[in-house]
C-alpha cells in the first residue's frame, strides 16, 4: 500500500480554473497549469443565460460575474463536502502518532478475550470491546527470512518501514542500521515517547530507537534508548521494565556485562529518572522532558499478579505519558510520537497461559480506551493499534480424546484462577526446593491446597494432574503441566510455545486513519506513519550509519521471551 | 449495525436552497424546505460584486445571475464530488446481490493459503489473494446458544439476520420457521440461486430456503427446495451435490427415507434438470429458469480429487449460474439474490487435511476472481464474502517435541500431496478389507510405494508411521494418522476436528459495499442483505408459520460434516 496513493485530493486554494488560455482577461485570475488530477475532472462549461446572444463570453461583465460567483461558490461547496465525508481533514495544528503495539496477539485472542469479558461480566452478545469499532483490516507479519516472524522483526517493519530478518533491531537484512519513525520525528523537532510492560530494552521498543543485529543485546540497545550514540538522546519519554540493563555490573541488581551506569549517563543528559508508582503518580503534566521512568528490574509484573499499589499499569503509564506530552508539546508548539506496547500478551501466550493472556488484553483495553479518549479530544491525532504476530497458535476450541467434540468452550476457568503460571511454577520451585524441612505431604498439601484450591480454584484434578505438579523439578515441566491443567479444562487449544503466522488484526482511529485500511504489510504500518508525519528515513539511515550495530556478548535469557 | 444509518446522503436534485424565503422572485426557484440535512451545511453566501452599490440583490439581474449560476455549478461540483468519493452510487437498475461463503474458513486459513500459493508459485512476498484486497473487518459467529456455533446457526444469522442455536435451519431459538432473505427476494419478483460444492440439502444452502428444526433433516430440507410447501419454489437455481436425496427410496442411489421423487416434482413445477458437466456446459444463457443442477450423489469431490473433465467446479457452477441469471433478469427487468457456498473448505478442516483445505480456498478464490469480475462489468452488484466460522483450530505453526520450535511451516510438504485424506483413507480400507488375496506385505508394499510414494510424496516415514497405516481397520484412525503424517511435516497445528469461536474474516466488494465494514455480528451480513434489498423478512415469516419444521426420521449421517 501507498498510502501517498490513497490520499484524498486537496484543492489548491491559489490555483483556479482557467477557461481560456489564449484569454488574457482571464489568465490571471483562472490559473490551470497547477491544479490537481481530481480537479480535472470538473468541467466548468461556459454558461449562457436566457435571451443573450451567444457572443464571447469574457467580452460580458455578466457572463464574467456569474463564472466567477460560479468558481467560487462551487469550490467552497466541494470543499464543505469533503469535509462532510470525511476525506479532508488538514489539521490546524501539529500532528501527533500513537502506535499501540498488541505482541502476540492473533484474531483468536481478541474473540478469547471478549467472549470471556462478555459471559463473566454478563453483558450482551453484542457488546464490543474497545478495540472491536475501530477494527479497519489487517496486517501481514511474514519477516525477510522467514514465514512466521519475531518480534524484532516484526517491530522493526513498523519502525523502519522495511522487512528484515527475525531478530533484527533496527537493521536491514544485511545488518545495516535503518532509520526509524521515531527517530526521524525527534529529528524533525517533535517529541517521542516509549512505553512498554517488558523491558523497555526488549525487541520491540528496543527497535524504534536502536540498532543492533541481535534482539540479544540489550546491552547495547539501553546505551541506544539513553542517547550514546551519532544522534544523541532521541526518546524524550521511556516508561516500562528493565532497570537491570541501565545499571553497571556492580550494582547486586544489574544484567550488564559492563560498567556503564547509564541512569547516571542519561542524568548528565538532561534527563530525570523515576522507579515507582508514587513518583509516577506525583509527576505534573509540565514535567520537564526528558523522563526515564523505569518501574522493575526486568519485565513489569503480569496484571494478572500486578500488586496495583505498587506497580503502574499499562494504562497508568499511558495516561501520564500523554498528559506530559500534550502539555509539552503545546508548549513546543510540536507533535508527538509515541509507541505503547501491552508487550506480556505474548509472554502469557509464549507460556500458553490463557487466564493470564486475557488478563494482559483486557489491561490493553483499558489502555486503548483511554487513548481513543485522547485522539477524540485531540484531532489532529491518529492511533493504530496492530499486532507483530500471533503467540501460541491460540485455538478458542479444544477437543478431548478421540471422542467428536462439543462445541463450546468454558470461560469461568479462566475467571476463577489467580496469578500467573510463571508466578505458580515459581513459588512451587521455591517451596520444594528452598522451603526447610518440607516434607513430601507437606508438597501435596501445598499443591492441593494453594495451587488447586486457591489460585486455580479447580477441585477435579486427578492423580496424574497431581503428580505432574508435586514432581516436577524443571520450570519448563511445570509450566506445561499447568497450561494443560487450565487449558483443558477452559477447552483452549494451543499448537506451540513459539509464534504462528496468521494475519493479525489492524485497528486505527483519528486523524487520516480512514487511509489504513484492508489487508496490509507491517511494513505498510510504518509507511503510513512515515508519509503522514512526512518523515525522512534515509536522511537518518545514512546519519546512523557508523554506530556500533554489535556487542561483544550479547544478553543471553534463560527463559524465550519473544 | 444498522446500514439505514451508515448510508451517504443522496443529495435531492429536486430542492434548491432558497436564499430569502420572503423574496417571491426567489420563491419557487430556489424551494429550501425539504431539502436534505446535509445540504444544511453549505451556506450560500450573497455575493457583492465590486464596483456595485449594496442595494437588495434581487433587484439586481446581474447579481441574480451570479447567484443563480452559483447554485447550479456549485451542485455540479457537489455531486461530481460524492461520485468520486465513492459516496453516491445509486443504482439505474435493478441490484443484485452474491453472498459468498466459504465454509470453516478462519483466518489462520487465508495467510495458509495465501503463503502456500505464493511459496510454490514464487511469488513476491507482497502478492494478494482475490480476497486481500477486499477485506473489510470480520464477523463474530457465536450462536444462540454456544460460544461456537455450528454452520446451520451460521447461516441462519445470514438467512433469517437472527441469532438461532446450533442445528437450527432457517428456525429461530423457538423453533418456529424465519423468512429468509431469499425467500423475501424471491416474493419481491427477484430471481434466486443457491450453489454449494455440498450436498444442496446440506446446512448452508438449506438455510436460505428451508425451515427445519435440525440439520439432519436433509428429505425435508430436499422437499423445501424444489417448492413442496406454501411458498412453492422459492429457488430459481440450484446447484451441487446431494441428488441422493432427490430421489425415492427405491432407487438404488437414493438417501431418502420415503418414496419421494423430487426430481420428478421438481419437473412437474417447471424445473429442468441436469446432472453432468457436459449439460452444464451445454447450457446457454438464455436457459429458462428454473434449473436444478446436481452434479454427484452425496458431496461433490475435493478439488484435489476431482476429475475436471467429469465433475464441474465451484468456479464452473458459479460461472454458468452468473451468465443465466444475468441474462434471465435482464429479460424481466429484475436482480438476483445468489449464494455461493465453498462447502468443502470446512469438510477437509474437519479432516484436519491441511493439503485438501488449501485446494478448497485456492478453488474458491478462483470463484471469488469471477464473481468479482461479474461485480466490475455490473455496477448494480454487490458481494460479500464472509464464513460461518472458523474449523479444525488450525495454527499456521507446530511445535513438535519440548524443544522450542524455530519460526516456520513448510507450504511444499502440502505441495506434494496429491490426494485427500478421505479418498487416501478409503482406498487404504477397500484394499485391506475387500482386495481377494492381498496379503500383509501386499499392504505394505501398497502404503510405501502409493500412499507415502505417490500420493504423499513422503519418504522419511518411520516404523510407527507406516505401522499407523497398515494395519489401522477404523477410518477415522486412519484418517488422523493420515492428518499427523502431513500436517506435523508441514508445521501445522490442529485444535479439534470441530469448529473454534474466533471471528471470521469480511469482504465485500461493489454496490454499497462501504456500508459493511469493521467487526460484524454474522446477523448484520444477514441484515445487510434485507435492507440494501429493502425486504420484508417478517412477512415471509408470517406466510411460512404452518408449514412443517421436522421430519419423523432425521438422516443421520455417519461422518462429521460440518
Amino acid at each position: 500500500m501507498d498510502p501517498e496513493k490513497s490520499r484524498s485530493p486537496r484543492p489548491s486554494i491559489t490555483s483556479i480554473p482557467r477557461l481560456d488560455s489564449s484569454s488574457e482577461s482571464s489568465s490571471s485570475l483562472l490559473a490551470f497549469d497547477d491544479r490537481p488530477d481530481h480537479l480535472n475532472l470538473v468541467p466548468v462549461l461556459p454558461f449562457t443565460p436566457k435571451n443573450k446572444s451567444s457572443h464571447h463570453c469574457f467580452s460580458n461583465k455578466n457572463c464574467l460575474y456569474i463564472i466567477f460567483g460560479s468558481v467560487v461558490v462551487g469550490f467552497f461547496v466541494f470543499i464543505v463536502g469533503l469535509f462532510k465525508n470525511g476525506n479532508f481533514s488538514e489539521p490546524s495544528g501539529p500532528i501527533n502518532v500513537i502506535l499501540m503495539i498488541s505482541d502476540g496477539f492473533g484474531p483468536a485472542s481478541e474473540t478469547l478475550a471478549r467472549q470471556f469479558y462478555q459471559v463473566t461480566n454478563d453483558l450482551p452478545v453484542s457488546w464490543k470491546s474497545p478495540l472491536d469499532d475501530i477494527l479497519v483490516g489487517s496486517s501481514r507479519t511474514q519477516s525477510s527470512d522467514s514465514l512466521v516472524t519475531d518480534s524484532a522483526a516484526g517491530a522493526t517493519a513498523f519502525s523502519c518501514a522495511i522487512k528484515s530478518y527475525n531478530g533484527a533491531i533496527g537493521v536491514d537484512p544485511s545488518q545495516k542500521a535503518c532509520g526509524t519513525v521515531l527517530e526521524a520525528a525527534k529529528l524533525k523537532g517533535m517529541l517521542t515517547g516509549l512505553i512498554a510492560t517488558s523491558r523497555i530494552t526488549h525487541a520491540t521498543p528496543g527497535s524504534f530507537a536502536a540498532h543492533v543485529t541481535s534482539r540479544d543485546m540489550e546491552d547495547l540497545i539501553a546505551q541506544y534508548l539513553v542517547g550514546n550514540f551519532s544522534l544523541g538522546p532521541t526518546v524524550d519519554l521511556l516508561f516500562g521494565g528493565g532497570k537491570c540493563f541501565f545499571l553497571p555490573k556492580e550494582d547486586p541488581y544489574s544484567c550488564r556485562k559492563d560498567s556503564l551506569d547509564l541512569i547516571s549517563d542519561a542524568q548528565k543528559r538532561g534527563f530525570s529518572s523515576i522507579k515507582s508508582l508514587h513518583e509516577l503518580n506525583s509527576l505534573n503534566p509540565d514535567h520537564k522532558l526528558p523522563l526515564l521512568g523505569l518501574f522493575s528490574g526486568s519485565h513489569m509484573d503480569y496484571e494478572i499478579d500486578r500488586d496495583p499499589s505498587t506497580q503502574p499499569s499499562l494504562a497508568n503509564m499511558a495516561d501520564k505519558a500523554l498528559k506530559i506530552l500534550k502539555e509539552s508539546s503545546k508548549k513546543s508548539n510540536t507533535g508527538f510520537f509515541l509507541m505503547i506496547e501491552g508487550s506480556r500478551i505474548d509472554m502469557a501466550a509464549h507460556s500458553n497461559d490463557p487466564a493470564t493472556h486475557v488478563r494482559e488484553i483486557i489491561s490493553y483495553w483499558d489502555t486503548v480506551k483511554l487513548v481513543r479518549r485522547f485522539v477524540d479530544q485531540n484531532p489532529n491525532t491518529v492511533m493504530i493499534s496492530v499486532s507483530d504476530h500471533e503467540t501460541g497458535g491460540l485455538s478458542v476450541a479444544r477437543q478431548l480424546g478421540t471422542a467428536y467434540p462439543d462445541y463450546l468452550w468454558r470461560p469461568e476457568i479462566l475467571k476463577n484462577v489467580k496469578k500467573s503460571i510463571e508466578v505458580i511454577s515459581k513459588k512451587l520451585l521455591y517451596f520444594f526446593n528452598d522451603s526447610p524441612g518440607s516434607t513430601s505431604q507437606h508438597k501435596v498439601d501445598f499443591v492441593k491446597n494453594v495451587v488447586f484450591g486457591k489460585w486455580l480454584e479447580i477441585h477435579d484434578y486427578n492423580d496424574q494432574e497431581l503428580y505432574s505438579l508435586t514432581n516436577a523439578t524443571q520450570s519448563t515441566d511445570l509450566r506445561q503441566s499447568l497450561s494443560d491443567i487450565v487449558s483443558k479444562r477452559a477447552l483452549l487449544g494451543w499448537a506451540t510455545h513459539g509464534h504462528s503466522a496468521v494475519d493479525v488484526n489492524l485497528y486505527s482511529h483519528g486523524y487520516k486513519s480512514d487511509q489504513l485500511r484492508g489487508n496490509v504489510e507491517n511494513t505498510d504500518v510504518g509507511a503510513f506513519i512515515r508519509d503522514i508525519l512526512k518523515l525522512d528515513l534515509d536522511k537518518v539511515t545514512k546519519m546512523i550509519s557508523n554506530d556500533p550495530v554489535k556487542q561483544k556478548t550479547p544478553f543471553s535469557s534463560s527463559e524465550w521471551l519473544g
